[in-house]
């Protein structure tokens, strides 16, 4: 059938500007690639009776309704019960979902309350979705052609809900006759309006697929959809275009769709079966964190140094002092030594080094901004890149450890293991 | 007289889920300072018959009604042709915001086209707002009791103008009689529902201050909110629930608003004058990013080494051979040997370690989320804390930081400089 669809966030957290609703962004996207269209998003308070007044109203001009939020174990969480109420329904035990809040304590190692087991209620008849981030498990409850679906409002909870679990059951809901397919190029180190500029003959003749740039994250990506009644058919639009693409930008582009450059780096790293260390000044263990974040991380990091003083960057990796008080330790010279160090120190085939001014304000007479990116290769080789990063002190940090990382990928792309 | 507000934005791009609604986050926020209670917020996309829709039914429940977005120079931009249809009121052309418009493309060097004329368009007998980062300008509207306010959908042309203008002319129609001020509270190491257990019979027997429990990012807050004539008296009303509260739940209490556990520590370590280093290894280098966000970190931060492997814990941090085979690198004596071996590497007053399974498979028998946090102190002590962590491995990770943080605060809290 037709899904016309609203999404009403309950929570009076978002009504006093404590949180943006980036639940309703998250769900159209996916709606979005569903092929269902949504027509309103709703924000309502933690209150019974504008909540009925919302679900009426919503009733009027949709008919799926998806509810972000108050299914807690608190009192002002009350989704479940102002449905419950206008849907005659009743609301049931799910011992699945209790088992689970009760397992989760007992992992935790705390005391279970009595509030708790308010989250394993649903309503009578629903499709349960689990929550394998959390504890209030979401629902799906069809009635007199409406189908409402309700999720936990943690973006942590109902993201991995939603993806595992309500996108199926919507899914089956849909009449599908045209296949919409997105895919995204993702690009670093050029900006918006470049990138725009450099392919615009490409945006302004196509139609299917259609382009559309979209900066975010000291990053541009490219948004290609395509559709068609054939799934082949429509993946064959995008890769003629994707090829048009990177014809022209090619050199700028680094991965796809949930991609990132710290996924495309550990997975070449992987691959090569090479090993890094890192030395980080200003970034202070943020390349580090990055490629952890991966399971199976101990297999090509061995470590890092912060070395935020020159007494440790001197001591634990080695800078002469004559390089520090010559040059300073926001240097060419340095960023190599530190390179070279880390790779000895941790007996790595890389190391890769991170020196430079965060701001706010100058060091040592260079400007912030001013960054030094040190990468001591496996053929013995060391290479050093200078940056000028604008910003704030927040995004020099972040944008120095992407930077590293793709000249990195950039110098490793046609290694082979 | 009394404002009630809902907040219309309109655009299809906030209905695909292109960009998030952060405008109401933004207003809600401004509009909650100066007492005006928001009941809700809706998006609708470029239609005009879905926006009188949504208009209709905004007029029944607010007498304020603040509209972002659709005041652009191109076709489905509508808001203000919309509401002036409503009105039964037309559009004129306002010739400072024409004289702006105009000397916006001569100093940008740019063609000025036909149809960015439409922007300088305003309903009649409006309030205009100036647009002193953009062209369209705002403007305010008063009709039969209600209130209409437009502003333009890009935050850095809304933001501006609202605080500049659009702020004013609302205060003006406010009755403060009344302040409404809120504070809050943040805790960690304690659940939303345990909290609310422990004050369960404070939040049910208060009106005035109001307390409102949230969850949010491995920590929970306490909104507590005061409304009286006297600013003096509801900061007093605040004082003493505050006071209520942490009597109850103060020793999960670390600070307050825009507070995070690194910043407080980040003051206290500054304010006692000690340094501090880390050893890390299932955080990959995220205490010494975190600690260093802020300007000035050199000060008490000398830096850290991520030790990934057992190799380098061995080596850089001269953990005993012993200790890693008979106990493990996932152990509490480890982490002691680490903390020691940081501080004594860096010299610095205090050494904190983490080590731990961060997942997703068990690591030397020791289940994921098995978390060793060890702390070096300035007096010779050395205290390690055991944890169980559920969740991701990202999950794992922040929490291990943000505990770690919590638990060096505790002990440095009763210090002076």
């Amino acid at each position: 059938m037709n899904k016309n669809a609203e999404i009403i966030a309950v929570g009076s957290e978002l009504l006093l500007g404590q949180i943006c609703n980036t639940n309703a962004q998250f769900l159209s996207k996916e709606l979005a690639q569903l092929g269902i269209n949504v027509y309103f998003h709703t924000v309502v308070g933690d209150n019974a009776d504008r909540l009925k007044h919302a679900i009426e109203i919503a009733k009027k001009r949709s008919n799926l309704i998806i509810f972000t939020g108050g299914l807690g174990p608190t009192k002002d969480d009350l989704t479940k019960e102002t449905i419950a109420s206008i849907l005659g329904k009743k609301l049931v035990m799910d011992e699945e979902a209790l088992f689970s809040i009760k397992e989760y304590f007992q992992k935790t190692k705390r005391v279970m309350t009595e509030n708790n087991k308010k989250q394993a209620l649903v309503l009578e008849g629903s499709h349960v979705l689990p929550n394998d981030y959390g504890m209030a498990p979401g629902m799906v409850v069809e009635e007199a052609g409406y189908t409402y679906m309700l999720l936990p409002g943690p973006p942590k909870e109902l993201q991995p809900m939603f993806l595992s679990y309500g996108k199926l059951s919507l899914a089956s809901k849909v009449d599908v006759s045209e296949h919409i397919i997105s895919r995204v190029l993702r690009f670093f180190g050029i900006g918006e309006s470049q990138l725009e500029t450099e392919i615009e003959s490409l945006i302004d003749s196509q139609t299917n697929p259609t382009i559309a740039p979209l900066a975010g994250d000291h990053e541009v990506t490219l948004r290609i959809t395509a559709k068609h009644q054939s799934i082949d058919k429509a993946n064959e639009l995008l890769n003629n275009t994707e090829k048009d693409i990177l014809s022209i930008v090619g050199e700028f582009h680094y991965g796809y769709n949930d991609d990132t450059i710290f996924s495309v780096l550990f997975q070449k790293l992987k691959q090569l079966n090479v090993s890094i260390s890192s030395a980080e000044s200003l970034t202070g263990g943020m390349f580090g964190e990055e490629i952890t974040q991966f399971s199976g991380a101990s297999s090509i990091f061995d470590g890092a140094v912060v070395c935020y003083t020159n007494e440790v960057k001197e001591k634990v990796l080695g800078v002469s002092s004559n390089v520090l008080s010559e040059y300073g330790a926001v240097s060419e010279q340095c960023a190599s030594s530190l390179a070279n160090g880390i790779k000895s120190l941790m007996n790595t085939d890389i190391g890769i080094s991170f020196t430079g001014v965060a701001g706010p304000s100058d060091l040592d007479g260079k400007p912030v901004g001013t960054v030094f990116i040190g990468m001591s290769l496996p053929d013995g080789k060391t290479i050093v890149k200078q940056l000028n990063i604008p910003g704030t002190r927040e995004g020099i940090r972040i944008r120095t450890v992407k930077y590293g990382c793709f000249y990195l990928l950039k110098e490793l792309m046609h290694r082979n293991a």
